[in-house]
């Protein structure tokens, strides 16, 4: 299916749309102000060694959240900084199009030799920026600088062949460039993003190894290994470029990969990367709750490999992850107050591991956000994906329209007009007033077991298809339920985890007392809610049992000491928003009562 | 009650009696060849700069060791390698009587400056040889030497205080004072240990730290902390000046921590200083299994420490420990063959977690023993334990022999003689038949539920205290059974471990195939056995549970997959025995089928 562009579609009012506003009211001038006041910003005035390698890319990130933001909510504020950002660069631009603030103040005679040193990363990420801000407001002036730029990476890459290495460190240039030739419409940067996906894998100047996705040619690699953001970064160029050339061993490859993701390396939240060292996927079903390292970026990265596999084939499997990574992963890693991150998503906290020993090195879960990074990739990530969520939510195929996620929403082109109106995710009912299309093909959610819709439908690759007359009723049963985990994933064998919706929920400390390990949850779940302002989302109150307290004997007889089962209630709060009421313990897999 | 020494009873036969043989026949010479390889008998001629500051103590212990083998099985190679040694010591000993041979080489002006570098450490432990070499032999000159070294301690620390800190950051000199005193009656040995432990956590020249049990003065210390080795050695010297000084509050102290570490910090396997960083004791009930660090050095301090506890009264719980220790964590650390060694000892491997990412940072389990680790003072540890095991089986308090442990023993002095005949722990059945005691004090293990006595007992603090006729038959029933843990151990919630008399069993994947966390146990347990020559003990087979393959979904909804049981039978070994027959997962704790 084709996407709507984020300008066509609007997120009138709900749960989505305050996390937009959110973003547009406070995030993006948190981010910005923190990386002011870190020398981010400063370092594109040229006049400072306090320099790092992936600086340019995170004010980048923010240039391009920035431009989304203003091309539907005017901000001169924002603007005039984007446009200091931009004279800036347009200043300090080498007379050959190179553009690296590292590079030119710290080792000038060092382009382009070492691999792993993020060159072509940020020249990515302004890449993007640039594209984002001729959208948003037709001034291309960032675009030209880029696209300068780009050309001299195509002389020094392809023409000359003279850089120490082939293909990026760290993948993000081959999406930028197929960007910025939708664009331009100049073939020649999508020449260019094919040069560096084909070249992977393959060249001798390349270290050949799965760290970051060089271990085979890219139609070769059907299993997601290494750095996890790098990688699904990879794949979404993958499938790009798949598009655009209708590569069949691409297509299949993308395939592979995303049902490596999804049937073996991802959380219940959508998180990916479970290993913290390396930041890399960890085998198959390797997936530890408390020492989940699942980075915000990632998620982010994933939602961008199922919204380009969108493009490719009309299947639900990729709106449903899309949603799962939206709900839970990926808005875990900002605070309620809009101004505070986890880079890292754990699904499990227990204080009491955090034994402060004397060398203190032993790795813990994070427990709570924190404004800035050393590394602060994903806060600029989430100021540029929250604008454009509007995206995500319709497609069009021939005479379809595809209704991919479920939010309050106005999608208004010059022959296709929908207006959906809904509460979802906080609860079920969705109208979809529709002009211009024949039929609608609404995503059933793989979570949903049962639903209404107010017309005859067929069943279509997880897409119900009705006719369209003007106005659709939709009722998703909103009822939580539990699930558990494929027996392989040693960690949760034999618990169960609750979610609501597309919701997934965990419980604190805050709300429960301490050991939360103690609670045990039928498989029948018998809950009650009651919508939370805060969250903006309902809390769930479970009907559970708690382990009692033993005697004071560390390991007993167990025929002595059955264990006995208080009925007891367990609150629960959507995983979203955990850890925003200071240091808590939190668990999002419980024992499952028999 | 008092000890008899290990020159006073001889293990007979069975399983204890065979690793001491190990110990004789392989694993001293093993370590003797390792140490030799690795240059620390070489830093002894004190002509290489290659030493290290507590190699001293590698080697010291290593002639502890030696002594007791030789006390017993004369062996002319072995004693003319700890004289050598000691010819050595002679040779290099300052005239004032210092002896370190790291400080000599490398930092001679540095002396008593760095109280963590195990200057009195690497001291105690030639006093304990030395001690030892006397005991065994007859022979002085060395004890005369360390007389002569202590003296100078006494010298430096009380007279002229003139080291840069008051207390050893390693204990261990204290305990070996005492037994300085002992040996050769010198009160001054007993006060310089009660120095060094009065001292303690009061001098301002030492960092008052929890991590090497300066936070507080000695018998203010009432919980277990820091680093669990010097902990427990710390606690072995309180109760020795406790014992020697009927010192109440220090008592009450030594029982505190005892109680602290028994009810809330030691594994299962009697294994105790859960937390690799610091190789420190956790936080009450954090006992995570996979993680589990618990250093064989810990567990055989563990045992002096509750040797000593026995000392002060009479209660069995210290003699359960130490037999917990014994079958379990203590010879976990040393293989079949004999010759390699756990340092740490999980109780938990599963090698699905072991991904060798890129960078190789993140902390696994061990899953194979070694020849010899940089720091290598378990090794030698095990080399001066097992040839005294025979001092933990009697014990003596007025005319009633004390029967701590069971295994095939002589007893014999001039007024006592005692013969134990029994397979224990392959068999329950104990025959003793004891001369010129009236009472017997039969030790019934905290671990048995059913027994008999052939003759009409009284219960006494886990005593069954019977008349002495010539001949008493016990026997313990040796079915296996399940334990559970205390509901705060978050690990081990809703599971069950299996135990057999005094020995824990373990499941290795070797046996039973991949996902040994698929497993369930009922806690009726209903078991097979047969004796394994290897092992020297039965292993088990047990009627048990397996969740059932799930199909390819990663999450499914719980209500539409209950979980499959699939009787089958799991093979468990001793957890003694585990990482005998190459890399494997291991498991001891095992999801209860309710």
């Amino acid at each position: 299916m084709k996407h709507f562009t984020y300008q066509q579609v609007s997120l009138t009012e709900g749960f989505l749309a305050a996390k937009e506003k959110l973003n547009r009211d406070v995030t993006i001038h948190a981010v910005y102000n923190r990386f002011d006041e870190t020398g981010r910003i400063g370092a594109f005035y040229f006049n400072t060694d306090a320099v790092h390698i992936f600086w340019d890319s995170d004010v980048a990130k923010w240039m391009e959240g920035a431009s989304y933001i203003i091309a539907k909510h005017p901000n001169a504020e924002l603007e005039a900084k984007i446009e200091n950002l931009i004279d800036l660069i347009e200043k300090n631009q080498g007379a050959d199009g190179y553009f690296n603030i590292y590079y030119t103040m710290k080792e000038p005679d060092g382009r382009w030799t070492k691999r792993d040193h993020h060159e072509l990363y940020c020249a990515g990420h302004l890449f993007e920026a640039a594209v984002a801000y001729a959208e948003a407001t037709g001034k291309e002036r960032f675009l030209h600088l880029m696209e300068k730029y780009a050309d001299y990476i195509h002389k020094v890459f392809v023409k000359e062949d003279s850089a120490a290495f082939s293909t990026p460190g760290h993948e993000e240039i081959e999406l930028a460039l197929i960007r910025m030739y939708h664009y331009t419409g100049k073939k020649k940067y999508l020449d260019l993003a094919a040069h560096f996906l084909n070249t992977r894998g393959i060249s001798e100047k390349d270290d050949l190894e799965n760290y970051n996705q060089s271990h085979l040619p890219i139609r070769e690699q059907k299993e997601a290994h290494g750095h996890s953001v790098r990688a699904v970064y990879l794949y979404t160029a993958m499938a790009d470029l798949a598009r655009e050339t209708n590569d069949r061993a691409l297509k299949e490859a993308c395939r592979a990969l995303y049902l490596d993701i999804v049937t073996k390396k991802m959380y219940i939240t959508g998180g990916i990367g479970a290993c913290a060292i390396g930041e890399t996927f960890a085998k198959p079903y390797d997936l530890p709750n408390a020492e989940a390292y699942t980075e915000t970026c990632a998620g982010i990265g994933l939602m961008f490999f199922c919204d380009r596999m969108q493009t490719l084939e009309n299947k639900a499997t990729y709106a449903d992850t899309i949603e799962r990574i939206l709900y839970n992963g990926l808005l875990s890693g900002l605070s309620l107050s809009g101004d505070s991150f986890f880079y890292e998503n754990p699904l499990e906290i227990t204080l009491l591991e955090h034994f402060s020993n004397v060398f203190g090195k032993r790795r813990f879960p994070i427990t709570e956000r924190k404004k800035l990074f050393s590394c602060s990739c994903c806060p600029p990530n989430i100021n540029r994906l929250l604008p454009k969520l509007s995206e995500y939510v319709f497609g069009m195929e021939g005479e379809t329209l595809f209704v991919n996620q479920f939010t309050a929403a106005r999608l208004e082109t010059e022959n296709v007009r929908c207006e959906m109106t809904t509460a979802y995710p906080v609860n079920g009912t969705v109208t979809i007033h529709a002009e211009g299309v024949e039929k609608l093909a609404i995503r059933i959610p793989a979570w949903c077991r049962r639903f209404t819709i107010s017309k005859a439908y067929t069943m279509e690759d997880g897409y119900a298809i009705v006719e369209n007359d003007g106005k659709i009723t939709v009722a998703f049963d909103m009822t939580p339920f539990t699930l558990r985990s494929n027996v392989k994933v040693i960690r949760n064998v034999g618990k169960l985890c609750v979610q609501r919706g597309p919701v997934v929920y965990c419980a604190e400390s805050v709300d429960n007392g301490e050991n939360l390990h103690a609670f045990a949850v039928p498989a029948a779940l018998s809950a009650t809610e009651a919508y939370s302002e805060e969250y903006g989302l309902p809390v769930l109150t479970v009907d559970a049992f708690r382990y009692a307290d033993t005697d004071d004997s560390l390991y007993v007889h167990a025929s002595e000491s059955k264990p006995s089962f208080i009925s007891t209630k367990l609150k629960l709060i959507p995983y979203n928003a955990f850890a925003n009421r200071g240091e808590s313990d939190m668990l999002v897999w419980f024992h499952e009562k028999f």
